[in-house]
């Protein structure tokens, strides 16, 4: 597998972004976030991490991206496909930048501009408050105004460099799945459980695992984003284990179910009943359905003999971010389209506040849709013997 | 090592707060950040890496806080010390959260409060644009002001509790480089390098391991945030690798240079120096001297020579967040304190667009400093034979 993506590929996103632009008389996107700027600028860093620098990428109605950002950027944002670079000395500069990003968007806007922000659900903001406020007050002849979804718009689709990636992602972490028996069985600690399933994603090729989260109890769980406990997993039990790891900066998110000994009939029941509901989402998932559809493909199946749908959504957009963009919803009337990639995540409720998640990763084609992590099988998997 | 903070610990942050808010008339706080929100109710999920839910935390200015969390975060929240705890169906929800959040914050306050979000450099600001336009329209008799740097002062200051925490994340950095010299030599690629040191982390008792970034080159490297590439160690490369692992929530933020294979002078010259500075700053480290006075001692170790001085600061604040809240910048005023943690971090230039960082983590006592990461040799460390 490549790493990163040729300049054309940056070249379509900009194109598109800046027909949308146009549509709406955008006179400039001012993207604050790691992901929406990564997408257009491909500067890919860990050093996200640290919150005390902003980050500016403006993307001009017509020309290419002006990168507005801490000195300590600059040499790996020349990496990139992107000419015009401007530096602060971050964070010594009391004002994070604010007269550069001023100067540089008025130097492409002029003044009367309309400066778009992505402000809707699931969207990023990232700069100080504070920031933000000086800029309303410095530019009193802009508008700052709302994107209109139009970068998650773009995002959502995907090119076939980022499926590549995405798929890549789910080979390392169903091949770390695949190595869980050898390091969990009854006895072990939660903690211990977690830590060797983060280092099976990095022997399988993960450059990092942002994410991971798991639970355990007998017959389920109760929530699926605790931190990992000095729990120890005992017979009868359910290991749930989510992982989100990185390669490429592209993410996987699934998630698989382990009996620790021998499953009980109810446990065996619910698992299968997880894996019937992906495959009714399956079975109609294609360009030109809704997400609404493939909600209530799933209910349907999670629901049979009266039983109880827990809350919240049944999968998600996945990309660039361990959850980005789409929500598949009860009623959600967002049509599928072609090359979208989704996880499928249905819930059962296996008893009072105890739950069971299943998640498998999809992108959709043209005649239905693509399994990009290793399909599981129906039966639960069992994790033998003890310490 | 004991997991979490006893509720007395949280109940000193909220009466600290308290006092800060009283002072400056400051009807409640309202959080949006995963630190400023940890801080006041311990509760930790790496769930924070999905971007598609706000969550929010009100610290009224009197009485316990109050979590406006998305649903599937409440039986986490409710292991966590608050009792008022309300949730909403995110992401079903278009307005996520804001009738909620609107409402708790008319409880806390009523009309015409005085609400605060941290918006000072370095700090985050966790919601999505739309929803905090519409926020202010919705409270239009209530003023939404700056905290005046209250939660980020506060936390600079870490307790006897914290302390431990980091203070066991740097001993887990120290063993994983103590073993460096068993995964990485010439010919092994970066990427190899990064891989398996995150797995040494891991063993060593990382919780999970948000920040690893690195560099090598002849004699020094370009810069200190880039990602791994294919890239192989050869013989005369100077290798960089610098940790942010976390325990419990809390992180270290130190790095190693590694000579492949014999150091050349220059090389051993210039790590000497970047130890001789860190020994200047613990020299005079004290409380009531100024993050200027160490940047200044700093400063003239490693332009002794005249050699020139790397733009940007010699080291930081660090605890919840790899980097937060201070500055080892020239001419600093601020005043070091008794228990604050810092890494000081001296750059050498070591050629044109050429770097050598070395960095160590230490917190400040009545008397002087105490390192918290095993302070290194004078000598860099050589790494023999090859792959």
């Amino acid at each position: 597998m490549t790493r990163g993506f040729p300049e054309a590929e940056y070249q379509v996103r900009l194109r598109n972004a800046q027909q949308g632009m146009a549509e709406v008389g955008i006179s400039a996107l001012l993207l604050t976030g790691e992901a929406d700027l990564r997408y257009f600028s491909g500067f890919l860093t860990r050093f996200w991490e640290s919150p005390c620098r902003p980050w500016y990428l403006i993307v001009p109605a017509a020309g290419t991206p002006v990168a507005v950002i801490p000195q300590i950027g600059r040499h790996l944002m020349h990496q990139t496909w992107l000419r015009d670079i401007r530096t602060w000395d971050a964070p010594a500069d009391p004002d994070d930048g604010l007269d550069l990003l001023v100067q540089a968007l008025r130097d492409v806007c002029g003044s009367g501009g309309r400066v778009a922000f992505p402000d809707r659900q699931g969207s990023t903001f990232r700069m100080p408050l504070g920031v933000y406020r000086r800029l309303l007050d410095d530019m009193q002849d802009t508008s700052f105004v709302s994107d209109g979804g139009l970068v998650a718009g773009l995002r959502q689709i995907k090119s076939a460099a980022e499926i590549d990636k995405i798929e890549t992602a789910c080979a390392i972490a169903s091949r770390a799945f695949s190595r869980v028996h050898e390091i969990a069985k009854a006895g072990c600690t939660l903690e211990e459980v977690f830590r060797k399933t983060q280092q099976l994603c990095l022997q399988e090729g993960a450059d990092w695992v942002p994410y991971l989260a798991g639970a355990c109890g007998p017959g389920g769980y109760g929530d699926v984003i605790s931190p990992a406990s000095a729990q120890e997993l005992s017979p009868g039990d359910v290991l749930m284990l989510d992982i989100g790891l990185v390669w490429d900066g592209y993410f996987c998110d699934f998630d698989r179910n382990f009996a620790i000994g021998p499953a009980d009939p109810a446990t065996q029941a619910a698992h299968r009943c997880l894996i019937d509901a992906v495959d009714a989402a399956v079975e109609i998932l294609r360009p030109g359905c809704t997400l609404g559809d493939v909600h209530a493909a799933m209910a349907q199946v999670l629901t049979t003999g009266h039983k109880p749908l827990a809350s919240g959504r049944l999968g998600h957009g996945l990309g660039m971010q361990l959850t980005e963009g789409l929500s598949i919803l009860p009623g959600s009337d967002v049509e599928v389209a072609e090359n979208m990639v989704l996880t499928l995540e249905p819930v059962a409720m296996t008893g009072p506040d105890r739950i069971m998640v299943h998640e498998e990763n999809i992108v959709v084609k043209a005649q239905g849709c693509r399994f990009l992590s290793k399909r599981s099988g129906t039966d639960i998997k069992v994790l033998e013997g003890s310490v």
